[in-house]
């Protein structure tokens, strides 16, 4: 399943292992049986596009508030997938870049993609590919009417490939087209408090006695926020204390973590 | 009729039949009257664009929601009508072009046909053409213009065209009086009730019993989104059922196909 | 009158008569009293402008719905009015050229004419020059402010100008100010019922019997939209039936004529 | 007085008399007492520039309804104060210039100016500098802020200017605070029944029996719609009196001149 | 105090004294207590920046209608201060310049401010340097966040510098944030009638008996404008009499002065 | 603690410890417990960066009224905290640049720290790098975009990042996005009546029987503000007493500081 997947092999040439990786920094843990669900539907996609002949473009789209963990799934799936050509693009490698610029490596991305039998594309983030900033509302009408296009383009013959889309402003994206574009929406929600709980049980940081009230507090909160919150708390009040909390010899004090 | 033009051949030199054929991915099947209807009305138009003198340009709109048919109906009438000049005019070639490129090579396409003495241009998606996105909304006038403008312009004389639109976003093409240019329109339906069980039943994917509650679960759906549903039924829960599927050998799982 | 005045000859030279009788592509058939009316008024313009010496500029706006015949008429006047320099502008010409190159284009028609003692100078579909669209409402206010000087410069001593406009979009040109630029405007109308009648016999493709009821069916309808209908009719519900209507050796099913 | 005025001579080198004369091109007639009131004025101030050392720079602007004769009146001062410079800017001579070349142009003049120990300057239809259409609003910043600057700015040592400006849209200039700019404002008004009669019978074109009546008919009309109307009437309704008319030897059809 | 500044002399090297001196084109007048104390104020902020060690930057803004003196009394200030560098930044000479060249200038006077141990900046009129129009608004942001930088940079080590600001906009700099960015802002008035009638006696034109009922109308007056009125009534009805009165050999008639 | 910091040292090198200093011209006094606790929790986040694996980014928006003392607060935590790239990023040093050239400026911040295995980056007044004005708004999207990627963008391996922003206008800062995009954020507030008195004992201007009513009438008064208002008071009222005040000579008169 899900986490199983971990224990699987890199792709081959073409599919960029490291940047998959670095979507998923704090490793994958399970966290409840909706982000499993999901992993499954998309695993499924991931295979439509394998054997069928009349399907050689099928698109997924993965919505959910930010920090949910959708670039981790993605991640995930692009690496488990064990297609030959993955890759994704995101915001961050370019920053800087015209919209022009930008538009034109995203499609030649997707014009790779064409040369290999199965590829997968992840596009991470759409709403900063866009340059959307919610007042006006501004964003790249340029970059917008290439995804309206790309998600459109039947491929070649015999190539197939999957296009997972992510982002936290679907509403937005809704409004311009560009949710509907898509063949799939899957919604990534935040943890539940037995979803907390259960993770935390697997960070392994609080006394057994402490795990229910700090799941308690956390109930509602992204797996990524979770994250940045723990590691916090584990540097104690005064500071110090991370590296004891990290190892397993301490435990992080229930008080201090309120505070945070 | 409609489906016994997919039996005949190929126009000409300048017809660019490869690019019609990818707008019918999933072929042509019979699917209700009032597609049929649109289908023998728009043959009619090109008839009367070859015999007629007084009417050297007669322009045309398929309007409908989104994955009605539109296109396909389109390319159909292109390849049937046995015209020398049969050209599409899509967003998907003009990727990332900007505005007054993507004018030049319409405009081109406009005068490559007043040189044959009969043509049929087909601008694909009108609002994708013109860059529209509702925020705003915005879209390139300066292609609107040049629209406004070919939609009206006679040909040279002894040069007959045929023009047909297509669109999903008709509201918008009134609004900036692109509507009402077109001299006809028709609107190209999602599938009711019986439609979608006719087409199920040529498909042949459910066994007899499920054929129909399939089809009132399809309800006002439009064809092309009734291809990716069947298709994602057609994997199976766990996957790995698609081949037998479409080989017959298997049918699919209505249960699991409501889940889709 | 009017109509007779296509038995006359072409002007001298500078006149494009081509350009001008692709104007009037359905001919000029007798369309009531209303477009006569107009036809004599601005005639007597040009004659004004022929013999005054206290306007050397005259102009004059023809406006109504789309397909009145606004632009038949004025290239009508401009045949019949003998001038040595009858010049149209229209968008048609400039399609996909720079807002600034429309503009030269125009002022140099205008400085040409300055150059000629008589002129007449067609700015046909003024909205269109003005790459006028209604969402924003957007258009070129280098071209608008171009015409508002041009409607009001006085030409040189000796040289007299009669300026003819033309649009569908007379509210809109009122609020930027170019329809009170023109000294007189005239309201092109559609055709009423008696008036359709009358077009009707003139084309003679009814039995006499239904000449009625087809001029009750197009009540109101600009004179270019009837030549459609008339047109799509005359195909017959089968097509085939163009040629044998036209050369009057059959007539219009009008049952078939409701349909369209 | 004002009529009287047209007798005098034409201003020193530097003067540009054609321009000014031609926008006179009906001549001066006298037109009413409020008329008669701003050019004097208007004159007083040409005096005070002449004789003043504290103010080298006034500023007057001439506002009322298009037609009213602001721009004729502006160049008859022009004409009349028998300043060494006098310049008049107008959009006529700028047409299809970016607005950094108009500016730049309207600055030179300034620039001459300061080198005349006396100068008038008329920004004439300052809302056509402007390039303004009143949908958006649109107009040059570029431009207003260059004038802002300009109607402010002191001339050098010894040189003394007056800047007459004239507007139809004089709400539009005080919303953008030129209007306040200029230290006087006069309206140009329409003419009333008894100016109207006055001119209609130093134009002597209707019988005595006629002017009455035709006066008021014209009541609250411009000066220079005034003409337009006299002279349409003048053509007869079945053209070919104007000579007659103007040579005084008929009289214009009042029933006739009702229908213009 | 604040007239007795006037014999005072000319700044060093670096101010520009002949600009200054043109900011006050009617020289000073007694115009009451408020000037007066607004004048001592700002002249104490020039003693701060010449003795304190803990602020480098004072800026201090001058508000108030158009005309009511604010220019004149900063550059006032400029002279009376004895500071070695003196400049003002006005859109005056800055005419026709791009945002970016204005900018550059702007940020130039300080820089070179920067060089000199004590300095005092006036930049005059802040709107017409933002290229400010009511209608939209208007203004240029570059300008805009450059002034709110400088406005708040501390200058090097040993360098002191007063920046004095004027505008008769305050409402719009405080929308934009420059208000706030002065350290304080002082409100220049227009002239109550009793400062009026001390401004009349020290002009001298008209007759004492006159005095009184000429202050009553002037009352609420910018100082600027008040000067405007009086020259065009010294001009008498007909012109002329002006030199009789700035000599003292005549007076204002009092009736002529109530038309102006 | 945070006051007791000021003791020590300098960073090494590529720590631009000039420009901290800028920072806190006036110093930093103990103003209070909220003030103080800020300071401590923000040293600990430094703190985590450094010894936390899993964390290797973790930013922190410092947020507050005007004057509030943030820009001070950030350059004592970036002279503290001993790290080996300690870096300010303000509007200051990139006056006049383009949107593109400041975008690129802000990057290569981020890569040279990216080299070091500790950096602190101080982004100074966020709203200032972005060019923001309140009306439209209007700000530059091209650097909010690259501000939103950079402070999620994870460092290479082994490199580990603190971002610390100031900002005055956090709700602008929310509806952009960029204040979620920071993990977290503190208010630094004005200042009560109780700290007022406090930094004023410290300031030691006030004789002790005054120091209670000026901290009252100082009451909610950003920090910066404070030292503005007592160094004018320091002036007197005829100026001139400043020296003798500031160095304990001489105390402020508490009537002449009510006025300012
Ligand atoms: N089962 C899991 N699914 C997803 N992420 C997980 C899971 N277990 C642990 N994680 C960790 O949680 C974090 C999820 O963050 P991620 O960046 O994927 O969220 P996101 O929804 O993409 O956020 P954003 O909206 O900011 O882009 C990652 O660091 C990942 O390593
Ligand atoms: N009778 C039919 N008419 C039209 N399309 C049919 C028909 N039978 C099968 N199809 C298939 O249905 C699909 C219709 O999709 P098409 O792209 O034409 O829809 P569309 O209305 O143009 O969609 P969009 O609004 O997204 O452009 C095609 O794949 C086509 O092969
Ligand atoms: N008496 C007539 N007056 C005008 N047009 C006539 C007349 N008789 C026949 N016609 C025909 O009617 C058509 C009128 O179309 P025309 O292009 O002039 O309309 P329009 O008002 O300019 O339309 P649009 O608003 O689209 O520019 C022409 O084809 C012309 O040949
Ligand atoms: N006393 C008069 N004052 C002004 N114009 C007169 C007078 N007598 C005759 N005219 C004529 O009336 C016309 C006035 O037109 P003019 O162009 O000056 O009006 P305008 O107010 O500038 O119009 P617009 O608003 O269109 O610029 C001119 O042709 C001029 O010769
Ligand atoms: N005491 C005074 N203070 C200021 N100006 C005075 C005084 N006495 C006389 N003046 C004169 O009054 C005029 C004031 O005009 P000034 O340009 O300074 O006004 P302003 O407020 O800057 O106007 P604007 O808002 O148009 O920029 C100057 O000509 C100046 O010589
Ligand atoms: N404890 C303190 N904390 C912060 N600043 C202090 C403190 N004590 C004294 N100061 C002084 O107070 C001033 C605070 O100003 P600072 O520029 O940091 O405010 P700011 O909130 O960044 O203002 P702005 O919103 O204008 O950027 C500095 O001059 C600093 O030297
Ligand atoms: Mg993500
Ligand atoms: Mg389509
Ligand atoms: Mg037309
Ligand atoms: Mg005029
Ligand atoms: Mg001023
Ligand atoms: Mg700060």
């Amino acid at each position: 399943d899900f986490l199983h997947a971990l224990a699987e092999v890199t792709p081959a040439f073409g599919a960029s292992t490291d940047d998959l990786e670095r979507c998923r920094i704090n490793g994958i843990v399970e966290c409840g049986e909706r982000h499993a669900h999901i992993y499954r539907r998309t695993m499924l996609l991931a295979e439509q596009v394998k054997v069928s002949k009349g399907s050689p473009l099928v698109t997924c789209l993965l919505e959910g508030p930010s920090g949910s963990g959708k670039s981790a799934m993605a991640a995930t799936i692009g690496i488990e997938s064990d297609f030959p050509y993955v890759k994704i693009i995101s915001a961050e490698s370019m920053i800087g870049l015209s919209e022009s610029s930008k538009c034109a490596r995203i499609v030649k991305v997707f014009e790779d993609a064409y040369k290999s039998p199965l590829s997968i594309i992840i596009l991470d983030d759409i709403e900063r590919l866009l340059e959307y900033v919610p007042i006006g509302p501004r964003f790249s009408n340029l970059i917008s009417q290439t995804l309206l296009v790309l998600l459109k383009r039947i491929p070649p013959k015999g190539k197939n490939v999957l296009v997972i889309g992510t982002t936290s402003e679907v509403k937005f994206l809704r409004m311009i087209g560009i949710r509907d574009a898509f063949s799939v929406t899957y919604n990534v929600p935040t943890l539940g408090k037995e979803d907390c709980r259960k993770v935390l049980e697997q960070l392994n940081v609080f006394s057994d006695s402490d795990v229910d009230s700090a799941a308690e507090a956390l109930n509602d909160m992204p797996i990524k926020k979770l994250y940045t919150v723990v590691e916090m708390a584990a540097q104690g009040e005064h500071g110090g204390e991370a590296e004891a909390i990290f190892t397993g010899k301490q435990k992080i004090n229930i008080s201090h973590f309120f505070d945070c």
